[in-house]
C-alpha cells in the first residue's frame, strides 16, 4: 500500500471508481477527505468522473460548523459539492476521516421496500457475511441503517441526518429514500469499504425479497 | 475541468464513455456537439466506441433546416449519422449545444410499461432525488417524458419527435418506443447528465415496478 | 476508421471486449476471422481475454471442409478452438468473413423461453430498433432465430447447426439451447454489430416477459 | 500465453480483474497461488482492487498446516488473509496449484434458493454448457455443489469446508450460505476457470428460477 497519497488526486480517482460502479452518474455522488491541511471537498453538479485535483476545495477542518475555504480551485465558476453539510455530520459527529454519497440504485430500492412511502424508518439487514464489513458487526447480527425522508434541497437534510445519526450510533450510514446513501468511516479505505459492503448488502435484500427469500426489510425508526 | 477541447475528440471520447455504458451498442447511439466552427456528427452506423476524430462530420450551424458540411471525413465511405435530422430539431427548436441518442434499455422498457402497445404516450417519472438532474426540475415533481411510435426509418421521426417537443417543453428528451431516447442541453455537460438522470430514473422505475412499488408510470400524451 | 488492421491483433482485442461484455467467461466464447492469408481462431480452452496475436492460429481459407493449419503458434500445446468446424459452416455455407460465438447468458435465457425444454425451435424477435441491425432486416419484421438442442461435443453440432442456417437463409444466427450464440456476418463489424443486436434483444425479450409484456418468444423450427 | 508470470504481480492483477467482476468489493474475495517458493496469499482486510506486489505474503508450501511465512510484506501492520486457512484446505487436500474465493452476489443467491435457511445443503446444477468448464464434467452432467453454513470467524469455517470436500470429492468449489463461494484447481487458469463457469451457472440457475423454468435447485447435503 503506498504511503503517501496526493489527497486531491485520490478524490478524483475515488470519483472515476464511483461513476464505474454505477455511484456517481448524473453529476450525483462523491467523496470528502480529510486531509493533513484540511477537508478536501468536490465541486459541485460536475462530472464526479471528469474531475481534476485542481478542481478540489480544501475546506478549514477546524470549523466544522460551516465550509470554511482553505484553498479554491481555480476555476472560479466552481462551487462547493451540496453535499458538504452532510459530509460536515459525519466528520463533526463521529470525528469521521472520510465521508462519501452514493446514487446507486440499491439502497434505493432496498428503502423503498423497507419504507413504500418514502418516510422515515430502517433497512434491517441480516444473514449476510457482508454485515462483518461494517464497523463492529458480525455476520450474524441484525443491523438497521436509518432512512430520513428526502428534501428538495439537500443541505435541508443535515437536521435529520444528524438527528438519525444520534438514534442509530452504532452505524456509519444513512440512507435518503429516493435519492441515495451517505457513508462514512475513520479514513477513506473505511468509508470506500463499508460504502461497498452497503451496496451489495441493499442488492442482497432486494434480489433475495424478489425470490421470496426475504421478509419485512422494514422497521420503525 | 479542462478549459478547452477538441471537440471531434470528445465525439469520440463520449461515444467509447457510452458504449460503457450500454447506450451504443449494435453501432447505435451517439452524441453531436455544437462548436466553433459547426456542429460536429459521428458517421453513421459504425461501431461508435471505435471512431476516431478524423471520422468526424462539421456540418453548418447556420443552416439547421438541413445537414450542410462543412468538414467531411477523409473516408469517403462514410456518411453522417441518421440521427442528424432529430439532433437537427434539438439544435434549432430548442438551441441546444448538444443532443444524444442512447439505446439503452431502460428508457425502452419504462416506456412499455407506460405504453404497452407501442403508440404515443408519456412515462410518467416521479419520486426520486435524480429528477433533479431534469432542467428546471426538483425531486418532487411529477416529470413526464413523451414517447413516441417508432417508424420504418430514423428520419420519419424528425416531425413526431419536434410536436413532442412542441407539447412537452419543459423536458429535454424524448423517448421512441421499442427504440431508445433523445436527450440534448444547453451544452454536452447538461445533454450528458440529462441522459444519466434520465437512464437512472428509467431503471428506477422498472425495477420499482417489479418490486410492486411504482403504479401507473404511463399516460396519454 | 484504420485503413489496415493486424487480424491476430484484432482477434485477442475483440475478445476482450467480449470478455468485458460477458460473453467470454470460463475460456468460452470467442471470434474467427477471414484475413487475406487464411482464417484467423483462437485456440481452445483458454482464457480468452489473456490470449496475445502469437496465440492464433491462421487456417487455409480454400480448404473449408476442414481445419488445415497454415500458422501455429510456437506453443505446441495450444489447440484450435473447439469452435472451429461451426465457424466454418459460416465461412462455407454463407461466405462469412467473420463468425463469433458468445457465452452471454440472454440468448441462453431467451431461448429457453422460447422452447423450455431445450429442443430445436426458434426464438420470435419483434417490436424493437435493433433487429434493423441484423441483415436485410427493419424494425417491424419478426424475426426467428433457429434454436439448435446442445450436444455433449462442440464438434457433434455441425450438422444440426447447418441444418439450421439452410432453414433460416435470411438470419445469420444460430442460438444453442443452454449454451450460447454463434454469429457471423460479411466482415467482422457485421459480425460483432448483429452479435451485439442480438444480445439486445435477447435481454430485452427476457426483461420484457418479466414484465408481462412479451408474449410468445417461442415457436416450432 | 507469457512463458513465465511473476507470481505477487499476478495476484494483484487477478484481484483487480475479480474487482471489476463484483466478487471483491468491500475487501473481500481474493486468490492465492503455488509459486516455485510457496505459496502467495493476499494480505486481509484490504482493498484487493488496490494491493501491490509488496503487499503480497508468501507462505510456506510444505507446511500446509498451517501459515508459516517465507516472505512477509515490508508493511509490518499487514496481516495474512482470513481464507488462508480455507484455500490451504485445497492446497494439501486436494494438492490445488491456486484457490480463490469470491463475494459474488450469484452462488449466494443460488445457494439461497437451494437452502433458504442458510444450512448445509446442495445447489444442483444441470442443463447448461458452462458444466463442461468443471474439472471432469459434460454439459449434461448434473453436478451438486456443497453448500456450508456460514461462522462467524472465516477460519471456523475450516472444518466444515473440508468435511464438504470430502462429501464432494467430484467438485472443485464449496458454498458458504449467505457469504460466497470457494473454488480451486490444478493452476490457476483452471481456479479461474471454474470460477468463471460457477458464477455463470449460479446466476443462470437464479435468473431461470424467476423465469419459472429452473425447479428445486436444491437438495440434501
Amino acid at each position: 500500500m503506498s504511503a503517501t497519497v496526493d489527497i486531491a488526486q485520490l478524490v478524483c480517482e475515488l470519483c472515476r471508481n464511483f461513476y464505474a460502479l454505477g455511484w456517481a452518474s448524473g453529476t450525483g455522488g462523491g467523496i470528502s477527505i480529510r486531509g493533513a491541511d484540511g477537508i478536501y471537498v468536490a465541486p459541485s453538479g460536475v462530472q464526479k468522473e471528469r474531475i481534476e485535483p485542481a478542481d478540489v476545495f480544501v475546506l478549514d477542518a477546524s470549523r466544522l460548523d460551516r465550509a470554511c475555504v482553505v484553498r479554491a480551485p481555480a476555476d472560479a465558476s466552481l462551487r462547493i459539492s451540496e453535499c458538504q453539510p452532510l459530509f460536515f455530520n459525519a466528520f463533526r459527529d463521529r470525528d469521521a476521516g472520510a465521508a462519501l454519497h452514493s446514487h446507486s440504485l440499491w439502497p434505493v430500492l432496498a428503502a423503498r421496500l423497507a419504507s413504500p412511502d418514502g418516510g422515515p424508518g430502517v433497512l434491517r439487514l441480516r444473514g449476510f457475511e457482508m454485515l462483518k464489513g461494517l464497523r463492529g458487526k458480525g455476520c450474524f447480527d441484525e443491523v438497521s441503517i436509518p432512512i430520513i425522508a428526502n428534501t428538495a434541497r439537500e443541505a435541508e437534510l443535515t437536521d435529520s441526518m444528524a438527528a438519525a445519526m444520534r438514534a442509530h450510533p452504532d452505524v456509519d450510514a444513512v440512507i435518503v429514500a429516493g435519492h441515495g446513501i451517505y457513508v462514512w468511516g475513520r479514513d477513506w479505505v473505511r468509508a470506500k469499504t463499508q460504502a461497498e459492503c452497503l451496496d451489495w448488502l441493499c442488492r442482497a435484500v432486494v434480489e433475495s425479497h424478489r425470490l421470496g427469500l426475504y421478509d419485512a426489510p422494514g422497521g420503525s425508526p
